[in-house]
């Protein structure tokens, strides 16, 4: 069994989507959106949601991966009342603004409190 | 000498800056941005640069404040060749996707690694 | 109203107990344990539990403070049978390995799901 | 290519130790050390460093793994006069307190911020 899933995105609602430009400008900031449930909604309860999505970036040819960031999700509705009764939630979705002069692979995890770790990857060009 | 500083951001390029409407859809996805270095850019480079951005929420009234979730920039610069050799960054810029059915007030938090704690608020109501 | 409460952690449990030498070895090793719920246990459920202990610490005399680290627990029950099914949790307890070279003071703070933020601090002297 | 290394930690400096009873004790609190460099000190210096260092839990016959938390450290000597100058650091040891009422598999990873990812595991029984 492999530590992190994957899947199509389209069917399986856990996996992270990564949007970005495929061509990005050398060295300048880009916009890179990933998100948990694009197609199909993924649960926000307070049993049942996203932790948080990794976005990390691989340099075509080089040895060791680099981590981008880390985005935590951390209001799943719950208050002094109980469970799913504070009307407050964050939902699964980041945004991170990478510079680069490299092309290379973007990878993106993410992590359901009760489904586990999931990856998705995405290669992307400079120019 | 208090832990997070306060200033105009303005010209205070530490100070994390949230952009939201002012009015939000209650219990919509709504986007809140959150930056350090809109007006003035801050320094990214291995040995100064921005950890991470936190945004918290205050329903207005309640006793207790809520963390939404917390962004980390893990790249800057560093690589096997030494400091700033890497030609990867990741930039003080999140975007957290909130849902709340109460007004109140958002509380955003930074951290610079050799100048310490900013901190910034803005109030959001609910229609 | 304060963004982080303090008290007696003798009688309130959510407030992060600092356990260090008072006197430590000038940039030699040292733990520091920080932990929740030392005299009176916090509970530990899925929608309501301690969510992470972070450790700053400021040198006498200097403007900017420091973080030292972060711990999150993140196994609160949950499991695809529902809240508080899964038989795994991790507990609020931290240890950190410090070493300074300065006098100062350590700042703790934690983070409840449900009644949120709480700070404690302890002066250590190196020698 | 594997994002996660692995290699015998008593020769590798990156991979990080687990160390734990072979047999816990059913749902009752149990320390899990995890630290990087035990045999082999890994540098600790701003542009070159542990960034943190991860711990989940798979249970035997499950299909999903837990995170049980996850231990940042932050400070590597960087201050206003330059990196290697503040005189303070965090270094990379963490400790989990786990409970479990399941054996499993213990599965840490860390990440050095120029060498990358690394994996290290270890079976835990309960009585």
């Amino acid at each position: 069994m492999e530590l992190y899933g994957t899947a199509d995105w389209k069917t399986e609602k856990h996996v992270p989507v990564i949007e970005v430009a495929d061509v990005v400008k050398t060295s300048e900031k880009t916009l890179v959106t990933v998100s948990v449930g694009k197609e199909i909604a993924h649960p926000n309860k307070t049993e049942h949601h996203i932790s948080w999505i990794k976005l990390m970036f691989w340099p075509e040819g080089e040895k060791y991966p680099y981590q981008l960031g880390i985005a935590n999700f951390d209001a799943h509705g719950a208050s002094i009342k109980g469970p799913d009764t504070s009307g407050v939630y964050s939902e699964p979705y980041a945004v991170f603004q990478l510079k680069t002069d490299k092309p290379g692979k973007l990878i993106a995890t993410s992590y359901c409190n009760i489904h586990g770790f999931w990856k998705f990857e995405k290669e992307v060009k400079v120019e």
